[in-house]
C-alpha cells in the first residue's frame, strides 16, 4: 500500500517529524548513469521555502544507500535512499495530540489505525512527496532513454487560469516544444497565491501535465489502461480532487461528430491525428500523440486564521494552528505530478512487450 | 492486466464476437447466499437493446460454473462464469479488417499486439463490461452485509444536466435516502440521447455515483487512497475521460476558508461533518460521510453517419460503419460505474484491518 | 490465490463435480501460432483412465473461448478456456458430506471456509490440475520460441527408483539429449504401482524434472529466486511434500571443496561448469547449465481398503470410500510438474530484462 | 522482486559493502508495543563474529526511522530501518573485480544485470539476511499475539545429525514444548563446523523448523498453499538447496496405509491427529497440528584454501580469496529460517478471513 508501480516499484516510508523519510526504488534497470544534478533540480522544484509554499526550510538532499555503483551507474538492485528530517518544530502541533483538524487526515487515520503520529501530519504530511520526487527523477532517466519528456505547470489557481487549456491542447496535438503558460499568467498565478497567504487563507489550483514523444502501443487495455494508471497516480497525491485526460470532462458535453480525431499519415508512414481530443490514447493504449491531463487540487485545509477543530472527546474548539503551511498545495504539487507521471510511464515502458519476437 | 482488485479479484476474458466472454471472481467470502435475481437485475440495467443503447439483443445470462454450492451459497473458491455471445453480426465489421476507426482502439491494439480481432471491437468492445456487472453484482452482496449502498445515475448528457450536482451534494452531506435526478431531468436526458441517435450522431454524458453508509476508516493512505482506487476503477471503463470526487475540479477554484468541512458530534458520539466538500474521505480514508463522485464519458466514437477511417496502408476512406452502436455510451455505463464502485469498496472491506485485536 | 505467475498469469476455477473447471491465461504474447495437438498431447499425459491412474474417464478437451484468432494465432488478450466435467459419480461421495477423510483437505477446507463441496474433493481435487496442464502447454509455446525444453519423469515409487539421480545429473551437466529413466526402470515402477492398486493401497513417488537449454541470466535474486519460484510452483501441486534442486538435500552432507562447480570456457567464449552440483543456477539466477530438480509426492491418501474417517460431530467410522482413486498420485503429477515448470520459466522469460538497451 | 509477502511486505535494499543495508516493513498492524530487546536477541543470533561463523564484526543494530510512535507502539504505517555497514574490508575483494568465483552469484549477476558490485558479494551477500531477521523479529510480535511460536535448530552438518528427525516429529505430533536437539548433538555439530574451518574448508547443514500452536484454517489452497509459501520463503535464503515438510521426501517411499494420520477428538471437541506425517497441513491449509519442515543448505562456496576462479576474459586462475567466510552457512541460517517462517505465517494471519461474519 505504500508501494507504487508494478515493474518499477517505489516503496516509501516516514513520518513528517520522525528521524527521516525515505524510499526504495526496485526494478530500476542496470547500467544507467545517474544524473544527480537532475535529481537535485527536481527536488529543488518541490522544496518548501520557496515562493508560494511553506516556510519550512529543508535541504532535502537524498542520501543514496544502495543500488548505485561507486562510479555512479545503476546496479539493477534496489536503490534505497533516505532524506533526514531536520527543521521540525514538533511543539507547533501539541494542540493536535487529541484533536482533529477539518479536511485533514487526522480523524481518518485515527479511525483506520487507532493511533497516529500527530506531529506535522505524520505519514499524511506532504513531506512524503519528497520521496516521490526522488523516485520520479530516477524514472525520468528511463524516459530520457526513450526520448520521452514530461512537462508540468500550474495553470490555474482560484479564479485565475486557463479555462480552455484542454481544448487548446486538443486542437494543437503536435506541440513539439511542449506547452508552457505565458509569463504573464505565471505572475498572475503567484500574485493570487500570495494574496491568499496574506489573507491567512489558502487557495486551490490546477496542474496540467504533458507527456511528449510517447511511442504508440504503450499501456494496457481493460482495467489497466494508461488513463486509469495516470488517474490512480494523480489521485494518490495529497489534496487531489479531480483528474481529466484529453478533452476531459468537456467530452461529456459534446457530440461524437464534433470530437472525432481524424487520422493522417506522415511522410514516413507513421499515423497521427489532426486533432487530439483523445489526449494521446485510445482503449487505454498510447497512440503516439502527446498525452495531456489536468489534476485539480483543493486548497490547503490548514490556514493561518482560526479554524474549528474537534477534540477526540467531542468538543469543538476554535484555534489558530501554528505550523507553516503552504497557501496553495498545487504550487508544490507540480513537481509531484511530474514525478508520478514519470513513474507511471517508466513502469509501463518496463512492462513485457507482448508482441516482441513473435511474428505471424 | 485483465484482473481488477487485490483481495477480491475479478479476471475477465473474451472478445466481442468470440464464443463467449466470461470471468473469475476470486477472494469472494464463503457462506454468502447468492441472490441470482439481483445479478439479473444488474445485468438487465446494462443490457443492450433498451432505450438509448445499441439494438444488439443478448439475453446476457451468466452461466455460473464454480464457487457456488448446489444450494446457492458461496464456497470461498473462485466463482467462474461465462456469458455466451449469441447475436453477433461479424460481417458488419468486414471493412475494418484492415482499417482503423477514429477514436477507437483499433489502431492502438494493433500497435500494442501486432494483431487484433477486428470483429465488433474485439476485446476493446463494451461487451466486456457485462462481466464487470456480474462481478459488481456479486460484490454488492458483500456491501449489503455491511449495509453499504451504491447508487449511480446519468446526470447529464451534452448540454443537458445538473451543472452543480457536486456542489449540492457537498452541502447536503447526509442524504440518507440517496440522491436521485428528478423525473423531469431523466426524461430530458433520454430525449437528448434519442435526438443524437436520430441525427446519426452520438453524445457524451456524466454518471454520478454515491456510496452511502460507508463506515469510517476504510481505504489506505499514500498511493492506495480510496479516491485513487475509485479513479483507477472509473477511468478503466471504456470512454471515461474524467473523474472528480467530492467538490471535485471546482475545489481548484476555491479558498480554503470556503470549503472547510466543520466537524460535529452526533448524540451517539460519532463524528460527522456539516458539509461534505471532501466527498466522504480524507487522506484516502473514508470518514463516514457519503462518498460521491462524477465520471465523464466521451460520446461513442462510432456514429451512424459516414466517418473517415484509415487503412493500414495509409489511405483514408469515408465510410458508414454498419454495426449497432449506442448513441450515448454513458447510458449503459451507469451500471458499470456502479459495478466498479462495488468491486472497489468490497475489495477494501476485505483488506486486513490493521488495528484489529491490538490495543494500547 | 487461485492465480499463478506474475507476468504470465494462470487463474483457474472449478470444483471436481461442478459443471466445469477452467482457467484464464493472461499475459500470453500475441502472434504465436497455437499448436492444439501439443495441448492435447499434454492433456493426454495427465488424463485419468490410463495405467496407474484413476479409472475416471474424461475426454478432457479444453474449449478455448477467447484470446485466439480465428486462424489460430494468439491475440495477446486473455485466453479463457473451460473443461466440462462429464464422468462424475457424485453419489460415491455421499458419506463424506459430514465426514473428513484422513490426510485429505476435507477438514482444512471446512476450517478455512466453513463450507465445502464434498463431492469428489471439490476444489481440492486433482481435477484442477487439468487446467494447469492447459496453461503449461501454452507456456511451452513461449519456451519453444527460446529453444528451451522441459522434460519430466517418474524416477521412483516406494522403494523402487534412482536413489542417486541428482548425483548423476550433477556429474553430467551437459545432458544435451536430456535424462530419461531406463525402460527397465519404467517397467519396474509401473509394476510397483499396480501392486499397490491390487493391494488396495497407494504408494508415494518422486518426479524428476530437467529444464534444458536455459539461457543464463534468467531469474531474480533475493526473495524471488528461480529456485524459490520453482519450489513454490512444485509445492503447490497436490500431495507434494519435498523439493530439492541441483545436488539437493545431499548438499547438506558435503564439504565445500567436494561440490565446487569449476568454470570452463567453450570455444565460443561462453562459460560453463564441468560439474553442476548447483543445478543450473546461483543466487537465484540461471547460469546457462541445465536446471534439474526432484519433487517428492506422498501416497494418495484415499485407498481402496477401509479407512477411519471422522464425522463432524466427532465420531470415528471405518469405511471404504467408493470413488476411483489413483494408486500413485505421482504418475499423473509428471505432466503437472512439467506444466508448472513451463509456467514458471515462461513467466521469468517475460520479466522485463533490466539490462536491455542500457550500456555503460 | 526485493519484496517478500503480500499483506505484510518486507522490502529490502543494500549491498554488502555499500553505506548501509535496510528495509521497509509495510502492512504491520497498528498499536503493537515493539519489543526492541526481542529484535536485538534475534539479530544477535544471526550476527557474524560468533562461533562457527565469519569473523566480520558488526554491531548490526537496526536504526528505526519510521512507523513507530515515540512511546514505542507501531503506527500502522511502514516501518523503515537501516543497518549501517561498518566493518567492511573492500580491498579483500579487489581480485574479484573482473573474475567469477565458482558456485557464487558473481557470474549470474553479471549475466542478469551486465554490472555488479563485486565487493563482498554485493547484493548477493548474506549481509542482506540481517534485514530479514529484523523483519522476522517484527513479524514474531504478530505471532505472539496469536500464541504461535516458531523454533528453529541446526540439526545436522555434513555426516553428523539426526537422520530421522522428520520421522520422529511425525510420530510425536503434539510436542507441546517443542523439539530441541540434544546438548550432545549441538556440541558434536559445532565441533564438525570448527573442523571444517580448520581444514580451510566449509560444510553443508540442515536447519529444522517447527511452528507450534498454529490455529487450523490458515493458508490458501491451489497455488498459494502454506507449504508452497514456506518453500518459496526457504528456497529464497542464500545457499538453500532443499525443502521438505512433514514426512517430506521420505513420503515418496511409503504406502498410503502406512502414513495415514488418524483423527481423534479432544475433550473440548477439537480434532487432532494421532500422528502427523502431514506436517500440520492438508491441501495447503493448516490443520491445527504442529508444522515442521527441514531446509538443506549447501556448504559455503568460498573456502580458505586456493580455488579456481574464472576471469571475465576466460582465464582460470587458482587463488586464495581473502575475506572472512562462514565455514557453515547453515549456522547463521537458523535465525534466517526462523525469520522467514515468522514473516510467512504473519502474512497469512493477515490474509482476509473469507468466512468471517458470514454464516449459513
Amino acid at each position: 500500500m505504500n508501494t507504487f508501480g508494478r515493474n518499477l516499484r517505489l516503496t516509501t516510508f516516514g513520518e513528517s517529524h520522525g528521524p527521516a523519510v525515505g524510499g526504495v526504488l526496485d526494478g530500476f534497470p542496470a547500467g544507467i548513469k545517474i544524473d544527480f544534478d537532475l535529481i537535485l533540480r527536481e527536488m529543488e522544484a518541490r522544496r518548501p521555502g520557496g515562493k508560494g509554499v511553506s516556510t519550512r526550510q529543508e535541504p532535502d538532499m537524498p542520501e543514496f544507500l544502495s543500488g548505485i555503483s561507486t562510479d555512479g551507474y545503476s546496479l539493477g538492485t534496489p536503490i534505497g535512499f533516505i532524506i533526514k528530517n531536520k527543521d521540525t518544530r514538533s511543539n507547533d502541533y501539541n494542540l493536535l495530540e487529541n484533536a482533529y483538524r477539518p479536511n485533514h487526515a487526522d480523524y481518518t487515520y485515527m479511525r483506520r489505525y487507532g493511533i497516529r503520529d500527530h506531529r506535522g501530519g505524520g505519514r499524511a504530511s506532504a513531506r512524503e512527496t519528497a520521496c516521490r520526487v526522488v523516485g520520479g527523477a530516477l524514472a525520468l532517466h528511463i524516459l530520457t532513454n526513450h526520448d520521452i519528456r514530461v512537462r508540468a505547470f500550474l495553470t490555474g489557481v482560484g479564479k485565475v487560469g486557463e479555462e480552455n487549456l484542454l481544448e487548446s491542447l486538443s486542437l494543437n496535438p503536435e506541440l513539439a516544444s511542449g506547452y508552457e503558460p505565458s509569463e504573464e499568467l505565471k505572475v498572475h498565478i503567484m500574485v493570487e497565491v500570495e494574496k491568499a497567504r496574506m489573507e491567512k487563507d489558502s487557495i486551490g489550483g490546477t496542474v496540467s501535465c504533458m507527456i511528449l514523444n510517447m511511442p504508440p502501443g504503450i499501456g494496457n487495455p481493460i482495467y489497466d489502461k494508461l488513463s486509469a494508471r495516470l488517474a490512480e497516480a494523480m489521485m494518490g497525491i495529497n489534496a487531489a480532487k479531480g483528474f481529466e485526460i484529453g478533452y476531459g470532462t468537456a467530452s461529456a458535453g459534446r457530440k461524437g461528430s464534433e470530437v472525432l480525431d481524424r487520422f493522417e499519415e506522415t511522410l514516413t508512414g507513421q499515423l497521427y491525428t489532426r486533432t487530439n481530443y483523445s489526449g494521446g490514447l485510445q482503449g487505454g493504449i498510447s497512440n503516439g500523440m502527446p498525452i495531456f491531463f489536468n489534476v485539480s487540487f483543493k486548497p490547503t485545509p490548514t490556514i493561518g486564521r482560526p479554524i474549528p477543530i474537534m477534540t477526540d472527546d467531542g468538543k469543538e474548539e476554535i484555534v489558530t494552528i501554528p505550523g507553516r503551511h503552504d497557501p496553495c498545495v498545487a504550487v508544490r504539487a507540480v513537481s509531484v505530478v511530474k514525478a508520478m507521471a514519470a513513474l507511471t510511464v517508466a513502469d509501463l515502458l518496463l512492462t513485457p512487450k507482448l508482441e516482441t519476437h513473435f511474428k505471424r
